[in-house]
């Protein structure tokens, strides 16, 4: 579809494209709801809101466009991870800090991707299936077997795996209203950000590992 | 507000008041989605749509009523869990057993808790923050530090652990589209569930634990 969009677009590039879909990224966490008109992304763009149709056809080309522009380059990224010449260690560290920082970056994602498939739409379903869910897991698969075979993971479920990371993951970007009572912010900070990345990454990997395996506290 | 109402109940007791509060869980679950409308609660429940407005004054009422249901009992029983002689390990796997459990038992509970406080209103904010989220995150500090005391916890931050744990364990009850994608199921069956369970225990205590503590894999 962003091909598509791509070449159909005019001489003068994507920034519009562009600029609507960081409005929509912004205002979707400003305001901690998938609820915004198009005419306030579009004035939130300084563009004309014409566009949102022409280059999207509409608000679920939109938010589709920006599961793209989300979530594409990190699975793409994954692929290629999955297939390096790393051990399965580091390559779980390394997926982990991905999946945190998608997170960070944009704490509407789940939230996004349910209001996307809520309706059973076959097309959007499978469009999210292909593009996000089953490279997810698949990867997760290669990587806990590969560290199982290793003798350095324990044996663990790959579909049980796949709902606790998300789950874990997910929790603090996305639920603003205990991160405003625990941390009295509407948003994460980097610091803090950072801290729970370490934090993450340390218990998620530590509970998947074998007694003595060669991995040191970040 | 519970014994409020309980005190207001006509003689005929509770039965309509819990009928009531059974169907908005059963229509909650069934539907996915919070926005069920009072008369189909009353249909469901087979009372007389008055009866809300007289137990609960209407649907926020009613929805904090059903939070004092899946949630309080779990809530008092952690105080008292707090309290025991019990090795810091053992406590630590009753709480997340609980935790787990009332995510299957209600599976729209964060749902709940964020639209019930979305607005920021700061009578409801208080109650959830009082019933709710201060004894647990009391909670885990308290089983936390004495663990780590005992020395078989590594240092572990309590906030970060209460996003960690309630994101992980509500993760796979919730959400429905991956649920269906990977299991070909509407709801997490028993079976599932009590993998799951293990899974999650295991995952979560191997994750705080120091090398060599005394924990046996489920």
């Amino acid at each position: 579809m962003r091909k598509k969009d791509r070449q159909q677009a005019p001489p003068s590039g994507d920034s519009a494209r562009d600029k609507l879909l960081e409005a929509t990224s912004q205002l979707m966490i400003e305001r901690d709801t998938l609820d915004i008109t198009l005419s306030e992304i579009a004035e939130r763009a300084q563009v004309n809101a014409g566009l949102v149709h022409y280059y999207f056809r509409g608000k679920e080309g939109l938010l589709f466009a920006l599961i793209d522009r989300d979530v594409a380059p990190g699975v793409s990224e994954l692929s290629s991870l999955v297939n390096m010449d790393l051990p399965p260690i580091q390559k779980m560290v390394v997926h982990l800090t991905g999946i945190i920082r998608a997170y960070y970056r944009n704490p509407y994602l789940n939230r996004l991707i349910t209001a996307m498939t809520r309706d059973g739409r076959r097309d959007r379903v499978s469009r999210v299936l292909t593009e996000l869910l089953i490279p997810l897991l698949k990867a997760h698969t290669i990587i806990l077997e590969s560290g199982f075979e290793a003798g350095v993971f324990r044996k663990i479920d790959p579909m049980l795996f796949y709902f606790t990371v998300i789950g874990a993951v997910d929790s603090m970007y996305s639920n603003r209203f205990s991160l405003r009572a625990l941390v009295g912010a509407e948003r994460v900070s980097e610091e803090l950000h950072q801290a729970n990345e370490k934090h993450l990454i340390n218990l998620i990997m530590r509970g998947i590992l074998v007694d003595g395996a060669p991995y040191r506290l970040l």
